[in-house]
């Protein structure tokens, strides 16, 4: 038997029949409903090598790609169990699931493995324990946000956030989007997003920014400063600055991660600001330390979620906590994800295509 | 009426007469009984350019140093003072001061400003708001210890610590050091100490390190993370470290300040490792965000201390929480100091020398 999916073959996104993959025991079987493209995989479609590169070294041991292997990514999905294990894991439940396998006795990245198909394709396998119910009345395009949203949730979790934070967003791709999302959730305010693009900002307006800068035209930094300023305050006076009333604490959420980005934080940057770095730059950065320093910065750099978190974020989605439909800017099926990906290139065109198999 | 006193000048330490300081409003005049000789004092010699440059850029509109005039520098000290202005202050009462002066309307670093002459000289002008009387009994010596005391004091209050934290400090120089006497007095343990001297590990002994390391020899990184793990986990086997019980939580004290010290961590630290910078890496540094994101890394750059880190630092001392001693390995008079500079660039010899003028 052979089932449908998009295959990352010698650099290119092919569709062509795949084996039907096999439970092992302690998994299911399940249809794919929608899958959610990720920048991670447009940058393996560019780069598996490099990322293979850094897999070996930031996780030795583990199990690695192999580039001369056909590959089926996507991991942001909602399934269908075909095949349940009982309890409330029946056959027609719908699901979503941390991308990830241990029930054959090896960590397995769903979509980032040779072994287990991701769900840019017909059929996957998941880990039963993994499995999580969608809630009933949940669209399944909403569902298969929750990876992506969960991303923003850790973020957002790992700022150590006080009420009186002013958060500043850069980059308002699905993670920068999600990040907002989280902070609005949570009662954070005002939120300053900053991006090149109309399309993108007016999206992050939509999901709960305050303010909207485009950096080709206005210094973020200053915005997001003069926010957090109390508006008596003579910033030009070093001994004020020093003595008078302090700034409401920053927080910049960098949701970028093309290398540069670190410097001009730091150099942006207000006094004391907690960076959480989200974006992943795959290249070597530079930093002036000497400037992170004289402001007693620090970077906290953020992966994935937490099995709660990702939990929390699908319940959250469900209660109507999240209102991410805006994201979802467009929905293709596996003869249309070649295409998709293309598209993706335009911020101004697309922020969450969805593949429907 | 002049007074002797080490002076930078074009590059050069000069003992030589300097005009006598006549304090302002709100300021006193205080006799230097003694004043410790710190690595940035070193960089100024050598770079003075590069430290105003960065200076001008971390702090617009200060004052800024002028490298054509002559500078005083010195800022770890212990004074008695000449002319006191009543209440505790009165006339040869010993005190410590934070080596800042607001009281004539501007910012001025004590030591690294061409106007307010630093401790390195017969005498010095302090703000009487910042004036700290030395307990009776606490020897002249290990008052002028207070300063670079506060900055490890400071180092650990902003590492977040828990009573769990297995710390590693790199670089045993006297910050480095004084963050193990800051550890060791909160109860922190074990503390892993990596210095390339045998000087300077025997001191790190000495003041309270559990484990010394010689990185020439052994990997620093590999015996603190043995500490951490539960001695039964199998840390090879991935689903184990994913599933299996975690390792203590990780803080490391970056206190060498040299390009290339942060991209080694990234690579060596474990998971979730929280970072203190103390070190003051000058110059452009290079990172490795994909790494650092793979282990959730968080880096919190520190500069300085707080007023009550300083007052707590020296009350510390009085009361014998902070077992300081060891730290003086050399004192000199005005003549002696340059000689002294020299010295100590060998860390085999010395850790921190106080001028005696």
């Amino acid at each position: 038997v052979a089932v449908r999916a998009v295959v990352l073959r010698e650099g290119r996104l092919v569709v062509d029949e795949v084996p039907d993959p096999v439970p092992a025991p302690g998994q299911v079987l399940a249809r794919v409903l929608a899958c959610g493209i990720c920048g991670s995989d447009l940058h393996a479609r560019d780069h598996l090598d490099a990322m293979i590169d850094l897999q070996r070294r930031t996780r030795p041991g583990g199990p690695g790609l192999d580039a001369t292997r056909d590959l089926v990514m996507g991991h942001e999905f909602c399934a269908e169990l075909v095949d349940g294990s009982g309890g409330t894991l029946r056959s027609g439940t719908r699901v979503c699931s941390m991308p990830i396998s241990v029930a054959t006795g090896s960590i397995q990245a769903l979509g980032y493995s040779n072994d287990l198909p991701g769900a840019y394709g017909e059929l996957v396998v998941l880990d039963e324990a993994l499995c999580l119910p969608v809630p009933g009345d949940l669209p399944t395009e909403l569902a298969a946000l929750t990876e992506p949203l969960a991303v923003g949730r850790h973020a957002v979790e790992k700022a150590r956030l006080t009420r009186d934070d002013v958060a500043l967003v850069l980059g308002c791709g699905p993670i920068g989007l999600a990040v907002i999302l989280a902070l609005r959730r949570q009662g954070i305010g005002p939120i300053v997003a900053a991006d090149y693009s109309a399309a993108r900002r007016a999206l992050a307006e939509r999901l709960g920014a305050d303010v909207v800068v485009d950096p080709a035209a206005t210094s973020p930094y200053e915005r997001w400063e003069d926010l957090a300023w109390p508006p008596e305050a003579d910033r030009t006076n070093p001994l004020v600055r020093l003595l008078g009333p302090q700034p409401r604490p920053g927080v910049v959420f960098e949701c970028v991660g093309v290398p540069g980005v670190l410097a001009a934080i730091t150099r942006g940057a207000m006094r004391d600001t907690r960076v959480v770095v989200v974006g992943v730059c795959m290249e070597t950065d530079h930093l002036e330390p000497m400037l992170a320093i004289g402001k007693e910065l620090s970077l906290q750099f953020v992966l994935g979620y937490t099995p709660d978190e990702f939990a929390d974020t699908l319940r959250a989605l469900a209660d109507g906590e999240l209102d991410a439909a805006p994201l979802i800017t467009g929905q293709v099926d596996l003869d249309g994800t070649p295409a998709a990906f293309a598209a993706l290139a335009d911020p101004e065109a697309h922020a969450k295509i969805l593949v429907r198999p």
